[in-house]
């Protein structure tokens, strides 16, 4: 129903936030957070309509989506707060020193330029348009044009006409947000190759991310494309925590399998754990629960497709067999929750067995020792999470194995499931490749913005004309270094 | 005389420093500092041998390079005290909420693994083996692997040899840092292309630089390649300020463009103005200037080589003319000082203006009128630097150039000249590319430690098993956000 957007169509936008840029990144921080307030009342005032457009394009069910509505206008206001805090500014200050002869030297942060947003299939409102990316841009002083996700591209287009009525009331340059959409791969290819685009926010798929980073880099000026591609979050299941709450954790564990259908990149893809009665027991409940786990919709059909074909492509691999498969009598004949089981050894021996499996999938490890375990640990590659269930003891007799982990992962959860990722500022959701695109960076939390900022540092300026969070009277009141 | 490192030899130098890796990132912040000042000692003890071997390498003269060395040695403590000083690791801490479910959250940063750090061609010291780059990666958590410059490959290893007696002296793992040579380009390629390395640190030339970023996209896991890759570092003369001090202006600006035979990265190679009197004299003075700086040996055959082509190659450009020339007569025949002109109108048309003479050259690009020196300012690319010279009032009537200036350069130099880069917390040495290839970074002052580090998040670690900047009682006396 929406046509793709056109070359010219491209071009214009991208020359549009070029221009809007200039008058933008000149706006104070508490502009800024006005603008990202008002965007948040918008869609705190946007009733059930755009709810019921979500449903009949996601299939997600009302409450997670009023839920994650909820999530984003929190989102909005946290950044923007953290914005007018200031800190990621990180100004540090070094005055002259006429004696030695240094200058006054004085550092803060300025915005990219004009940032491509590319929404998710998963999150219609938390990581798409109004999402953390968009909050984040908008917060570091950077123009924004989002390419909705075709999936809910109607949802997506509701959002974005909220947001331009935000950014007409509040008198912002019209052009510091815009809205396109694109099935083909065309347009965001055009977008990232755009020489007046300055960076990416990118939330989806492993090709996805990849191929949006390589086009970042082969370009004539090089930006940085933060691709979040997904993750299989190990699971390391210890003895000594397995001997006590095996059954427990087993029914925390089916529940986070299944959760929104899977469909999360924090979902726990692969639980290790060494050959015991624990590990059985852990099993045997798995499956009592996996067993009584229905099938829901998927997102789209592609994603469902997509699904079955790699869970397909999961148990035809050596090894591997099926643990339990949902046994529930459903008309829903897609999301059909399944959990399978793989020894250590063949774990070890395919690269296959590491990909994600987007859905109710997981893939259980049964190592036949500590050995096994932590050379299964050392394989993984870079993640989002990881999770250790351990006792205190376990910690310690396994401590190589939680240092691999803190090792390839951007988050390290003890005795809890990965699903679920609070929005606050002491949040990292990222990590090594393929889990992002740059390790360094987040996409969750205050310092998302760091993304999308660059340092510029001011020396010898007189403080009249110095920005004001670098002025000696500090009116901006924010943190700052001064030596 | 040194032989290159074999594809064996690397790949056992990279093994090796997995293996200390293990081991270096588990040591704490004060011991990182230890080994830093150690190494600080062994170059402050390191006698005159060390300036004679890199004054025939390098054909700098001795008091500049006993100067160097005591900067490496400042940047080596500097940077070992902004290490322990810990707030580049932006502790976050977020206790959990029980009545809203929220989980314990506290982020810190961790080390990113093997670096791999290239040595520049005209800091021998201050940007190669015991430079910048090796004393952030070190103070990160990293281990290090550094190629030595072929250019000063003896220098090299007896700064190499420095660091290891200090790595053994202090207990260190012995890889903790290593040292290979290469002249053939296979030997970066191999560096850069090796799984075990996770990133990359290089100071040099466009191409080079632009070439191993390349490399480290097109690996299977990309990694950061950090590449400062110089700048023309252009000078705006605003009318104001040249009406009162042309002549004064000039002077400062023939001996910034000859410093150091004009070898630096932040050389000002370009300098624009308006057409007016107050130009004209700006020019008659550097003339004169220029026509008596003495012709200097500079690094290396292929760098007197590279400058008289580039700069043969920017004198036959249309429109382009040349000021003056160096006539001071002299047994040497190379880095022989010259300053060009040409009009604004030929410089917009021209991209090939804009590329770096690396050496003591400056065009100075003549305005017609004000509309045109903006328009030159926003052809500009990425630059290390920009510096405007302009009275208070200049500054409000031009302040769109200001701005554009800004928003290319990663340092904005108010009435001063680029070169002299101070080493504080407070500098940033970086800027779009082609200056760097990522420009959120920097390579000088303490936050060069950022460019290899990464955050991890530990959600519900009890006290006792936490990272000590991470435990409630804050026992290394950092900086930290609590929520």
């Amino acid at each position: 129903m929406f046509k793709d957007a056109t070359p010219e169509e491209i071009n214009r936008a991208v020359q549009l936030s070029e221009e809007a840029f200039w008058e933008y990144r000149k706006l104070s921080l508490q502009d800024r957070k006005r603008l990202m307030y008002a965007i948040a009342a918008k869609l705190e005032n946007s009733g059930m309509d755009i709810i019921h457009c979500a449903m009949e394009e996601t299939n997600l069910p009302e409450n997670r989506l009023i839920g994650e509505r909820a999530r984003t206008i929190l989102q909005l206001r946290q950044y923007a707060d953290a914005c007018v805090a200031g800190d990621w500014l990180d100004v540090r200050i070094h005055k002259a020193k006429p004696d030695t002869g240094a200058p006054d030297i004085r550092k803060t942060k300025v915005p990219l330029g004009p940032v491509v947003v590319f929404g998710s299939s998963n999150f219609p409102f938390a990581y798409s348009t109004a999402g953390g990316d968009t909050a984040t841009a908008l917060a570091a002083g950077c123009t924004v044009i989002v390419k909705g996700h075709p999936a809910h591209a109607k949802t997506s287009q509701m959002v974005a006409d909220l947001i331009s009525e935000a950014v007409r009331e509040e008198g912002m340059p019209e052009n510091v947000f815009q809205h396109l959409h694109g099935i083909s791969f065309e347009v965001g290819k055009q977008l990232v190759m755009h020489p007046g685009v300055k960076a990416v926010a990118f939330t989806g798929s492993l090709a996805g991310g990849k191929q949006l980073f390589d086009w970042g880099n082969q370009r004539k000026v090089p930006i940085p494309v933060f691709s979040e591609m997904g993750s299989t979050n190990p699971v390391f299941l210890l003895p000594g925590k397995l001997k006590s709450d095996a059954a427990s954790i087993a029914k925390q564990y089916a529940a986070s399998i299944t959760q929104g259908v899977g469909q999360f990149c924090t979902n726990p893809g692969l639980i290790l754990g060494i050959a015991s009665e624990g590990l059985n027991e852990f099993k045997e409940m798995l499956k009592h629960e996996i067993r009584n786990a229905a099938p829901q919709k998927m997102l789209h059909a592609g994603i469902a497709k997509a699904y079955d074909t790699h869970k397909e492509t999961a148990l035809q691999q050596e090894g591997v067999s099926v643990l339990a498969n949902s046994d529930v009598e459903s008309h829903i004949k897609e999301g059909v929750p399944l959990v399978a089981t793989v020894s250590g050894a063949e774990f070890i021996k395919n690269p296959l067995l590491k990909q994600e499996v987007f859905g109710p999938f997981s893939l259980v490890i049964e190592c036949k020792d500590k050995a096994e375990l932590a050379e299964a640990a050392k394989y993984m590659d870079g993640q989002l999470t990881s999770t250790i269930m351990g006792t205190e003891n376990d910690i310690h007799e396994f401590k190589d194995v939680v240092s691999v982990a803190e090792n390839f992962c951007g988050r390290l959860i003890l005795n809890g499931v990965p699903t679920g990722v609070t929005v606050c500022r002491a949040m990292h959701h990222g990590g090594p490749f393929p889990a992002t695109t740059d390790s360094r960076f987040t996409s969750v939390g205050g310092d998302a913005i760091l993304r999308f900022v660059r340092p510029v540092a001011y020396q010898n300026w007189p403080d009249s004309l110095l920005p004001d969070e670098l002025k000696d009277a500090n009116p901006l009141g924010i943190e700052r270094i001064v030596e």
